[in-house]
């Protein structure tokens, strides 16, 4: 068990090394690549290593073998269509995801199923032992904090290492203006709570991640979706026409690859973005959780770096990029942050002491960027040859997104096929997707799923998802079938 | 330092050992009591120790020197008058406390401030050692969880601790039923989220905790406060008529040392709340936090206990207890259960798994009964102390809570008495108090105080404590002077 997971980490490795600067551009397409056996020697790898890789390439449509000549570079990217905007009714809508949304999450992290449903990194692409240091080196340096009631915004090391992280999304923080939650997830509520009342209309994009939807529920908010971009996010003209037209209170938004879409903002949108929660006075919540995930240094500029008017609250947290076991997450919240302060007190008091300078430390270590571009490589190859399993196994007339970064894909099927169906049959065979009406208040998206791909990744995996896709098929109408043709026949078949 | 310290510790174990059995009663009053010669030799202690010892036994009214004749118990307890039951207004009011309660806090927890301001236990109150240790056990055995995202309702281990620490409280709860929370306010805030919604209106005690105000005002609910005797807690009589008249949705109560109040429920009244809440359906949000401090069993049996139709809400967390430091708190919700694990997951996630463990690890250790017992004894000594001083010192007419346990006072001076104004002019002098207006959303209670003596209780504070007593004295109405008498002058003198 242990060897056959450190060959299948040895021949991912390898994958990635080659992956990387074909992404990068550095390997062109069509340009020939090492062969098996020159590879395995220079490698100093098996030639069994070295073919798991290349299969792993080939899957991701970034190789292609070519009889008699060796493996190149793939000549043609993997050609499945975009999912096109989509086109939410205008009006805001009350909420009602959170009873699908539970019995979905409920088995997405059952450990009894292969699971593509929950939008959660492996403890495998962390480094536990490096976390585990610095916990243990907060408990003894911290230890009087063990006995001490925790008051206030935060421990003081971590807001500030918070402001630094900051820094790389382009915002100039005051530490002071920081404030330590159980979860980028409080973050938001307690943002939403400070500039909203029951009834109250917030727009987000659409479709949106079903956890901001049960905020808003449970908080009695309308949902107003807004027509949104697979690559470049919600329509800024369709949001300024949501603020010409109807009280909107505040925008929720995740410019940095947004949950299940995986659209990123463009830079000179995020400057008018801005611009324009400011001169309506609007607040706008953001969202950078999955900024660091960002392939390009571009998307991950925060909106909040061009905001200088405080409308900005911004929300994080490291679950997804440092140690997800570590519970916290942090709010600046601009012009609201006196309220914020009170709101968390009152709402759930202070965080763990140590922990919180346990993650500073963290934070602040040497090999934290390099940490993030190990798990954006590993996550990126993942998610390549998942595409590629897609594009061969999956219905024809399959839409499928092209996030850059992430470990979150979305895929539009044909319309035929009832995606809560397809749930159901799938878990019928231990495997658990999540269908893509939890993330709407629209009742749309009665066609598409989310496939998380931050969870484990095996053969099992790759198996179960080329099952999804033999399932899906399996669901498409039939053309139609001459009379006395049994269609249950031909469906079974 | 260190030895001044000692020194202290010292002599109030050593008062410990004699007012223990003083007030259990042993002793009898009247009884004679070792000279300070005579406990130096038996106790192989210095005189200076039992001298002190002795003195703080006088402050606190247990004992008394007679001339010629040595210590006895005092035969006259502590004589100040309870504050009568309270009497808030019939109908239920908007809340409007946060900024002044928030002023406040954040000067209570300033160190630079000799703070009675506050309800926090110190450090010095708990075993540092044994959290750590339990802590580092848990990063070592439990490390797995430290990447790991953590979902669902708190760790098993900690559930059951959890479940079998309520068996002390009379309750027999399904550890499946319990939700693990950042803190018992976050458990209480979940709690009426789940059962109310804005406009309603939620019965407590009067005055109450000004944090329950809190999350009453950021939920937009209405506090109706029922009339609340000191030692007995809010009347059940008034709460039916409540019932009767008004459309109450939810009844916010700690039955066990109330705070800033320090009453306790009768039993017998325990068993009808829960049957009351019963027969009209209307949820009990009952706050265990507390229900370990309390000196006799009786008043340690939840309301919960004698509940059987799931209308009690149980919300707890060891922070006053056991460990401070660690931000964890606990629910469980009856029959609103389900609804709590939802709003839970969607508004700030889970816990750090490991804490969980270790908390887990210390609430099954076979010193936590012994350790409620210390707790108890060592809180029970200052407060008898300050009831002494405040009986001294402060001005004739002030009423004073005789709470049976905890470590909270609730003083009532004489109605001439501006208690925003004593905070000011305590507060130039460096001390914190808490204003009553804090505690009720009526605008009663403007001539009392609440003070908080779980922090630390040194030399400073005894001297801080007679000094507040002095500056209300001096802010006493003078009797009518003659006429061309300079008012001011007499107040300054």
């Amino acid at each position: 068990m242990q060897d056959s997971q450190s060959a299948e980490i040895l021949y991912q490795q390898l994958a990635q090394s080659i992956a990387a600067p074909i992404r990068a551009g550095t390997l062109m397409r069509g340009e020939r690549i090492p062969s098996v056996r020159e590879l395995a020697r220079s490698r100093e790898v098996s030639i069994g290593t070295v073919l798991q890789a290349y299969r792993m390439l080939e899957d991701a449509h970034l190789i292609e073998a070519r009889p008699r000549s060796g493996y190149f570079v793939a000549s043609r990217p993997l050609n499945l269509p975009e999912p096109e905007t989509s086109n939410p009714p205008a009006d805001s809508m009350a909420v009602d995801v959170s009873s699908l949304a539970a019995r979905v999450m409920h088995l997405a992290h059952d450990p009894g199923y292969i699971s593509f449903g929950a939008a959660c990194p492996s403890a495998d692409l962390f480094s536990e032992e490096r976390v585990r240091r610095a916990v243990s080196r907060a408990v003894q340096r911290h230890r009087a904090t063990l006995c001490s009631y925790t008051t206030g915004y935060g421990d003081e090391s971590l807001r500030r290492a918070i402001a630094r992280h900051a820094l790389r999304m382009g915002c100039q923080l005051d530490p002071q203006d920081i404030i330590v939650t159980n979860s980028c997830l409080e973050s938001i509520t307690l943002c939403l709570r400070a500039v909203t009342k029951p009834g109250d209309i917030v727009a987000l994009e659409s479709p949106t991640l079903f956890a901001f939807l049960e905020i808003l529920e449970n908080l009695h908010l309308r949902a107003l979706e807004i027509p949104t971009h697979p690559r470049t996010g919600f329509s800024l003209d369709a949001l300024q026409l949501a603020f010409d037209t109807q009280p909107v209170k505040a925008v929720l938004c995740v410019p940095t690859l947004s949950n299940p879409i995986g659209s990123s903002i463009p830079l000179a949108d995020r400057q008018r973005l801005a611009l324009m929660v400011a001169q309506r006075g609007i607040p706008l919540v953001e969202d950078v959780l999955y900024n660091d995930l960002a392939e390009q240094e571009d998307q991950r500029r925060a909106v909040r770096a061009f905001d200088s008017s405080g409308h900005v609250m911004m929300c994080g947290s490291f679950s997804k990029t440092v140690a997800p076991g570590l519970r916290l997450g942090w709010v600046e919240a601009g012009r609201w942050g006196a309220k914020l302060v009170r709101l968390k007190e009152s709402t759930s008091g202070s965080q763990t002491a140590f922990l919180e300078r346990a993650l500073a430390d963290l934070l602040t270590q040497l090999g934290i960027e390099a940490g993030y571009r190990q798990l954006r490589a590993t996550v990126a190859t993942r998610v390549d040859e998942a595409r590629g399993l897609i594009a061969r196994h999956f219905p024809a007339g399959t839409r499928l997104t092209d996030p850059q970064g992430g470990f979150i894909l979305w895929v539009e099927l044909p319309p035929a096929i009832d995606s809560l169906e397809l749930f159901k049959v799938c878990l019928a065979e231990n495997i658990v997707i999540a269908p893509g009406k939890m993330f709407s208040a629209t009742g749309y998206f009665g066609h598409c799923i989310r496939l998380g791909l931050g969870g484990r990744w095996d053969d099992a995996h790759r198996q179960a998802l080329r099952r999804v896709g033999e399932l899906a098929n399996s669901m498409m109408t039939l053309p139609a079938m001459p009379p006395g043709t049994d269609r249950v026949q031909a469906l079974v078949k």
